[in-house]
């Protein structure tokens, strides 16, 4: 004796014994419908609607008679509107008949959100650490199970955890008050189903994660509701190793020329990943402790910086990490505040200078499921470059150096109120427009805003302009000879281009650009475009259909000024696209869902690494590239063209 | 086309494909042979000796032409006596034909050794953390590999350990600097076959353990050496808890009314534990880094104040503790001080007042592998008591108070120089002779030691001569009467009894024995006697076997009194055995050998707890059991008895 039992809309179904609950036949069957409460009828999550009437795609005559009558508990929880449409709770109604139930998407354990920043991505919310309620049974005289017995066992009762569950230590300690406080009623941590790393007494509120994207420069960290998967508060700050070295390499010699100079590099990082955590907590209303898990992202160096681990064969070749594999570490082993009991995810490393943060580009744009080729370049310090498609997935690291993030740049600075952003350059009269971040009027205009510096998308489209309209040649050279006021020598005999007079600008003097800067961002955008073209030659890839700007500089560059200059190879300027800090996000799709670890994890072992300075035409194919595209004054050969820019550098 | 080969002792044999080395055949036949060095024929524990000649058991002719020639290595390695009677290098020596292969005791992995005190016991040497030596590979071009997977690969590759191994977050901080440091040579201390906990540069020079038995008032610590099983050093330390409180519910009590009362606990005893773990290593030669495993045995109590879990509850019915199963912990999580990697076991709880000290008895005394029925008495400040045999195991917990320890008596004393501990009653005359640790002469003999005090087997022969005597009755009330001025009344108009004249004494006043005294031994063993007599009858057993009296008191009473005593269950005297510190046995076999870690935990969930005070007639049946056996002038029912003593001790 059995009756047919169908969930919509995943249209899962089977036969069920009589008496059975709609929430024991949804497990049985494989549909995940939320059941904190352990099967209560307190917390209402199990919420579904009966369906009634006969359904003749499925032979299936389904009525409220078919069931156990309302109990006192769902006229409580439930609200009225909702029982008139026939709402139960899953957990409490018992199968005595065919049924056709809807599991409404509030309902359904795997619960998908779309995160907005930068760009859209959906996700379902699958978390590394659940939340579950217990009621403990009351013991019995002679009952003389420990206190974690008797959780462990309620767990595999109430919700089906697996009996070789642990516990962690520092839980374990608080465990025999936290049990007692409540009459019973515990909400339990439970990480991958498999340790117990937080418990409260009673009907725990709320269940967060953070995820933090450590880079050389910037933290920027992620508040996230494991529940719901709402992005609850987002805080950056600069990274406070800056003091020790600008650039990873520059830290990892102060890591080994002083006695205790790892210690010191990761005692600040720590305690400013602790900063930023306090103050989204603080933001959000909530106490560190309420966290219970944190996904960490960062290049390699600041990976080895932030966990503690010995740098100094990661800055000499062949740049070997410590450890490639994901970690799952306990928080307060690095000395991270949050829950006690508390979770570190840190994601693989793919290859000496290829890091986690590259790992969570991936994740997040997800070639390997495309069918269509993408080129991702996510530009830092490094560039880092994947091309790849459902059949193949490669990967390269460019040393950009740091022009295009505004740095090493004579009037370079981060992109904050008062950097030019975007340059005009009128090629007739060779007069110069721009725009300040923080102001939507052009410099010609009144009330525009003054400048303070220039930035990296600024540089970018400075250089970009100076080249379209001729004031540059195609080797990158000043044009001494054109007839404007602009192009002058310095005190040094050295050419310069005013690219603001100083009563345009908030500092009063005249920002310029150097044949220097110019030479910056011709290497930086030569090491970009040599490393995609040797990963499309390697992989057979002609033609990329998409070009995936990560970063904050993607966001911020003119496409078209990137293709005029030859940063990348040749695409559609609709194809090419900027998602903002796609690092960041895939710490947060990690942090709320853990099938992307997972994937993370296999993909990294199989994004094939191109190291492009060991290719023997490498210095070749550099040297070419540095020249911008369609050079009118064509050189020989790169040699040639390499000896010509060194003898500009020298008479400059 | 293959060859016969033959290991002895065993006699595993298989057929081997030519050019396989003996160590290889020997894995592959489930031959366990030491190989440290991963097969590089330095280490020359993988020794075995080749018989030669025709052996028409086995149809099977050896011959040392039927093996690859001794190689350089081995010339270096073996003595030249070993290679005169055909000792080989097992990782080197390839098969080129059919062998009679003799593996010698020390090239065994599963090594006997005998724990020598208190009783002999004997145990294969099977930690749960073993040392491998690695010699990594060297890198190609391009092989980007992190340290820890070239670790694990290598692991897999030499030593066959499972590629899902882990590592520890404390060790992965090293490991690029241990890598490199003596050519790719590595030694790794691997936990349970899935950790690597530790390593070494080069070849590490041993591995080492400590068992440590955290007594309520001593601690007892035994440094192992986990590759022979040898016991390298012992120390003890008085508990530093005891400034808290002399017995364990004081200790409870002070941790439950004081704001960091189980903080302040757990710091001395870990400060305690760390104390003597250095002397230990010191006196080995040895630092506490160099220790890698440490296990741990108490009673709940003292596992709780350990462990710094809560344990108020503990300390009040129905006495449940925060969890009984057993612990795997890393050392560093507890703050002991040993490798940073390094491990520490706790054995399982019984039931409430059963704790891992006990346990570590049963498993030293395996009463389960015993067709004969042992009942085994621990007696501390709580007497604990097993019955079992093949068939069964039960344990119940006794209060007998700290008299049996020498405590709470009025010169009751540690076992310790001056104490004295056998006593003499001439039933004629009444005359006491004493001997006193220290001393191997009675009081009567000249230059006999001086007494400062009783012990625990003073007491009980004290007070089991006192009856024999006729100076107490068998209700233990002094017979007032008799003619010796030993006998007398204080200050306070009370009887007392002099053992020692002051001027036998180093403390210059009379050592006496009061009515209270004898009362506190009469309530110390009725428990253990009803404790006994309970399981006995509720698992039908009529007569022991075997009464083995474990903790150092079992080592000091003179059996044929704690009989006359009535302090146990008849048994032949010559069937009562005192096996020494067996919880201190217990926790070094679990140290040792990690299948006796299993079998405690298999065990533990097997002993059926009784609580003897929750039987309807416990009242009753202690009172009986406070009066000595054969008593001449027998009470007529229980009540009258406790009545008789009660009006005795008003009156006293």
């Amino acid at each position: 004796m059995s009756y047919q039992v169908i969930f919509q809309p995943s249209g899962r179904r089977g036969q069920v014994p009589p008496g059975k609950s709609l929430l024991e036949a949804a497990r049985e069957l494989g549909v995940d419908i939320e059941a904190p409460c352990g099967s209560a009828g307190i917390c209402g999550k199990c919420k579904v609607k009966i369906e009634t009437g006969f359904f003749p795609k499925f032979g299936l005559e389904s009525s409220l008679q078919h069931l156990s009558l309302l109990t006192e508990e769902e006229q409580q929880t439930l609200m009225e509107e909702e029982i008139a449409e026939n709402y139960r709770l899953a957990c409490l109604t018992k199968v005595w008949g065919d049924v056709l139930v809807f599991v409404p998407e509030e309902s359904r354990a795997a619960k998908q959100v779309v995160l907005e920043e930068g760009t859209r991505r959906s996700i379902t919310v699958n978390p590394a650490v659940r939340k579950y309620l217990i009621h403990l049974e009351s013991r019995s005289l002679g009952d003389s199970r420990g206190d974690w017995e008797l959780l462990r066992e309620s767990l595999w009762r109430e919700h089906n955890l697996p009996s070789e569950i642990t516990v962690d230590y520092f839980v374990l300690r608080k465990l025999p008050i936290v049990l007692r406080e409540e009459e019973g009623q515990v909400t339990v941590w439970v990480w991958q189903g498999r340790e117990v790393i937080g418990v409260e007494p009673g009907h725990g509120e709320g269940l967060y994660g953070v995820a933090v994207d450590v880079g050389t420069t910037t933290v920027a960290a992620y508040l996230c509701n494991l529940e719901t998967g709402k992005v609850e508060a987002t805080k950056s700050l600069m990274n406070p190793q800056v003091r020790y070295g600008e650039d990873v390499l520059s830290r990892i010699s102060y890591a080994g020329t002083n006695p205790d100079g790892l210690a010191d590099l990761n005692k600040v990082i720590i305690e400013g990943i602790n900063g930023v955590i306090a103050a989204l907590a603080a933001e959000a209303g909530l106490i560190p402790q309420q966290i219970a898990d944190v996904t960490l992202v960062f290049n390699t160096a600041m990976h080895h910086l932030a966990l503690n681990l010995e740098p100094q064969f990661l800055g000499q070749s062949p740049f070997l990490p410590a450890v490639k594999e994901a970690l799952d570490l306990k928080a307060r082993e690095l000395g991270i505040n949050i829950s006690p009991g508390g979770r570190v995810h840190v994601l693989p490393v793919e290859a000496g200078f290829v890091g986690p943060d590259n790992m969570a580009v991936i994740i997040a744009e997800e070639p390997y499921n495309s069918p269509h080729t993408k080129l991702i370049i996510d530009i830092g310090t490094n560039g880092e470059i994947v091309l790849g498609n459902q059949d193949f997935l490669a990967s390269t690291s460019c040393a950009t150096g740091p022009a295009l993030e505004g740095a090493q740049i004579t009037f370079g600075m981060r992109a904050a109120e008062g950097a030019i952003e975007r340059v005009r350059i009128e090629p007739r009269t060779l007069e110069v427009e721009f725009r300040v971040i923080g102001s939507d009027l052009w410099s010609s205009e009144s009330n525009s805003g003054k400048a303070r510096g220039i930035c990296g998308s600024g540089i970018i489209d400075a250089v970009a302009e100076l080249f379209s309209s001729g004031i540059i040649s195609a080797s990158g050279r000043f044009n001494k000879d054109l007839p404007t006021n602009r192009l002058r020598k310095n005190a040094a005999g050295k050419t310069e281009f005013v690219l603001a007079w100083a009563e345009e600008t908030a500092i009063n003097q005249d920002i310029i650009i150097t044949q220097g800067d110019v030479r910056a961002v011709q290497l930086a955008k030569a090491a970009l475009y040599v490393g995609a073209k040797y990963l499309m030659e390697k992989f057979g890839v002609d033609e990329v259909h998409e070009v995936i700007l990560a970063g904050a500089f993607g966001t911020y560059i003119d496409r078209e000024k990137a293709l005029i200059m030859g940063m990348f190879p040749d695409c559609p300027p609709e194809n090419i696209r900027a998602v903002g800090n796609a690092a960041g996000d895939g710490a947060k799709l990690a942090l709320l869902n853990i099938d992307k670890r997972n994937e993370a994890g296999e993909i990294a072992k199989k994004v094939k690494f191109l190291e492009t300075t060991l290719e023997p035409d490498f210095q070749t194919r550099f040297a070419e590239a540095i020249a911008f595209p369609h050079a009118k004054d064509g050189f020989p050969n790169a040699q040639e063209l390499l000896n010509k820019i060194k003898e500009e550098s020298d008479d400059e």
